[in-house]
């Protein structure tokens, strides 16, 4: 899959900008999406400038990104969720892969962000999958790992990354994905019903932080087999 | 709190069993309580032969377990926690504290264990406390360690164990108890509320242990200062 092209729909917002860094550094073509041309074109800029020129990272309009691309990554703000599942609705291809970052963190509604919505489908990426073409191959991932993190290249991540599909297929390219991270071991989180459990997990870590003061709290399974 | 008496009700079962083999062996005084006297006894006498005799584990019917406590663990299966509760509520003295080891696992109505059910009050140890006299000092834990690794007394534990309270004091019991196992590192998981992250959290690593053939998945919680 040396041609994949990833999108990062909200590839401006600390998360996903965090996942742009990572992937292209890992060699992968990546184009990052935004509402405005002219925002991901300076988010594309930057990237670049952070990744020492070796990569070329791009920027469009988050349609455009997505009809380019072979993965699209989701990553916005929950509020921002069904409208930007609107806007790249029409640009997934029968082949394409979408993979949910999203967590519906009680942000969106004023609350704070060591508490999580219910979401009517039972998760984020449900919603998404209810939403997108009934074609539209899913998972969900990246939930647990802090924008903190992702964005400090020089540095591992220490999490597991927790990937949900009801393909397997699908679930393996996201688990590829995750791979690609220095310190990021990927785990098979079986159903796409599972993401309401990982996205909420994003909340109970985010109070963890308030708590003990640190800012990359992440999660790690035990009791696997090593080359899990 | 050397003359601390700590009573497990389902004390007979799996994972209270293994509770009760752990914290006796660390020197507390444990009762293991059961619908039946006979069982509860049949009980200490296997866990008093598993220790080695210099142990002295007592078995009680669940009431009476409860009433010779000051800390009341629950551990029994969804489908008898409303019963189990009503059981003991009489029981309960004002500084006792009360720690819910409780999973709503879909098993409770012949559902698979990988699932789990949505409890009105958010949780089964939310449930608990809408059910328990309103002095009653409440915190969950131990959901996410399982049964076999606690019975395996020669071995470390390699999991965390999240602690839930809306009190600080008694969330401070909780975590004792759970680094009196070897190899756990307590958390604070902050509020009761948040137990039901927790909870559910238990349903994915049955579903992990079921797709990677293992059967002791736990959790670490990544990024915690090393004296946390």
């Amino acid at each position: 899959m040396a041609d994949r092209t990833i999108a990062v729909i909200g590839g401006t917002g600390d998360q996903g900008f965090g996942l742009v860094l990572r992937w292209a550094k890992a060699g992968e073509h990546v184009i990052i999406g935004s509402r405005q041309q002219q925002k991901a074109e300076d988010a594309a800029k930057k990237a670049n400038s952070i990744l020492g020129g070796a990569f070329t990272v791009s920027g469009m309009e988050n349609p455009k990104a997505a009809a380019a691309a072979d993965v699209i990554v989701m990553s916005v703000p929950f509020a921002a969720h069904v409208d930007m599942i609107k806007s790249v609705h029409d640009s997934i291809k029968p082949d394409d892969v979408f993979i949910d970052v999203v967590v519906p963190l009680s942000t969106a509604v004023g609350g704070p962000a060591s508490t999580a919505l219910a979401v009517w489908e039972g998760s984020a990426a449900q919603q998404a999958a209810r939403l997108l073409p009934s074609h539209t191959k899913i998972a969900s991932a990246f939930h647990n790992v802090v924008a903190e993190a992702l964005q400090r290249i020089d540095r591992e991540v220490n999490s597991d990354v927790i990937v949900c599909s009801d393909s397997q297929e699908v679930r393996k390219v996201g688990m590829e994905l995750a791979a690609k991270i220095p310190g990021v071991r990927a785990v098979d989180g079986g159903r796409l019903e599972n993401s309401r459990i990982v996205e909420q997990v994003t909340a109970l870590l985010i109070g963890i932080n308030i708590r003990y003061k640190v800012s990359d709290a992440g999660i790690r399974i035990t009791g696997l087999p090593t080359t899990g």
